[in-house]
């Protein structure tokens, strides 16, 4: 099913080349062209067939029915604007940024038929040569439409998360900020400070549990700082309440509560079995 | 290699069956006896091949010359003196309480050849059921003798965790706790507290991140309780400091010192790699 003639992914790195990647083997467009700053990056992406073209030079996406940013957050506010003047005015603009509040009041004034979207899949893995065209299958994708947003732009973009295997929820771009913030931010931030703080001496004693709840703080630190900034409130918020949590727990444990604490636990445990 | 004539579990648990049934596989006793107050277990281990016989009598243990208690560390300290009449003098007391210093403490004033160990292997899995013997298989075993401790019995000890596969390395209870409170007390109070502040209805948008960094908050919720209280100062001053760090980080996002904040999660993501 033809959606685009010309799709162009700006940053063919693990999500933009795996988007790329998707919408070639489902043939949702007739071509798909890939925007990177290193050359390796376009040919490796071209070599996995996530894309026919590539070039460094931006002037590449001209043209095209759909441009996809699929940078770290800061660079798709910093490309935003030095990319209009190649979108044609009916050509359908969308962005796969882990915040969305920053990136779709300023993206939203610059295309006319933009749509901001967070595909809720990844690793802590990137690059194109960790890509995979089944990423996205039964995971869900976020799209935060404004009362701007042109529908007809709405409906497409949901049809290609779709075709792409995710499953398309709607909410605003501040409820969005916020639940990623609790569902993926913090658990970052904490990942980041809880191997930070573990003294190098001791680490030879990690075991299976200090890996798991770490494994996230082996992300990409640019990434993840530009995500921690660009939904500062949100953190900072998540964070406090992290915080007394942290001193509620302690304070049963400081008053040999073991009746509380339990509670407490039991709670936390049966909330993450309902996970899955 | 009989290291010992008859050894007796109290607790077959994950932990006590997978010593029971190491023990078993490398023939490293005549005889192997387990101790439990549910009759299932006792059948189930039988079933496994951990135990020679079983009972909920702690009078099976008599004759023992190698007694391991593998319960929750409170009932690890309530058992001690119960037991007591139906140890022999020259029989070697060992534990595998997550726990050190209030164990030992205890311990060595009611056992004259006791000997203190934590396995450092386990899951957030528990039971028999989830028995394995080579669950050791190239783990690390701390064992913590004082200057109170039988030369004859922590030998004996340490070729015990040997065979089963781990390697041993000493160290005081005071230390172990110390230690412990960072690599596995404080990531588990962290994963209970994390996922308890996610509200009910944002859990759907859980990513991977969340999942992997709270997996061990689905543990043993009265397990983990005892080891908290246990290890009480060292966990409240644990927590403390990673209190502090996050407060640091989040005023080097509230600042936007993204130059600062990049530094802090790349040293964290350098010391997660070194994990492996």
């Amino acid at each position: 099913m033809r959606l685009f003639n010309k799709v162009a992914i700006i940053g063919v790195g693990l999500m933009g080349g795996s988007i790329a990647l998707g919408i070639k083997k489902k043939k949702l467009s007739y071509e798909v062209v890939g925007v990177s700053r290193r050359k390796n990056t376009l040919l490796l992406a071209k070599e996995k067939g996530a894309i026919d073209r590539g070039s460094q030079q931006i002037n590449i996406i001209q043209d095209a029915d759909l441009v996809i940013l699929a940078t770290p957050v800061s660079l798709i506010l910093k490309l935003a604007p030095r990319i209009r003047e190649f979108v044609r005015p009916d050509c359908i603009v969308s962005d796969v940024g882990s915040t969305k509040k920053e990136i779709v009041s300023k993206l939203e004034k610059f295309f006319p038929n933009y749509v901001g979207s967070h595909p809720l899949a990844g690793s802590e893995k990137r690059g194109i040569v960790n890509v995979r065209p089944d990423i996205f299958k039964n995971s869900l994708c976020i799209l935060t439409p404004t009362k701007n947003t042109n529908r007809l732009a709405k409906e497409k973009i949901r049809r290609l998360w779709n075709q792409l295997g995710a499953k398309v929820v709607y909410m605003s771009a501040d409820m969005h900020d916020e639940i990623l913030s609790f569902v993926s931010h913090l658990p970052h931030l904490v990942a980041f400070s809880l191997i930070g703080i573990v003294p190098q001496k001791y680490l030879r004693f990690a075991s299976g549990g200090l890996k798991d709840s770490t494994r996230i703080a082996s992300s990409d630190a640019g990434l993840w700082a530009d995500i921690f900034l660009s939904n500062k409130r949100n953190i900072i918020k998540a964070t406090e309440l992290l915080k007394e949590n942290l001193s509620k727990i302690n304070s049963a444990i400081n008053k040999k509560d073991k009746k509380l604490l339990i509670k407490v636990l039991r709670e936390a445990k049966k909330k993450r079995e309902s996970l899955f």
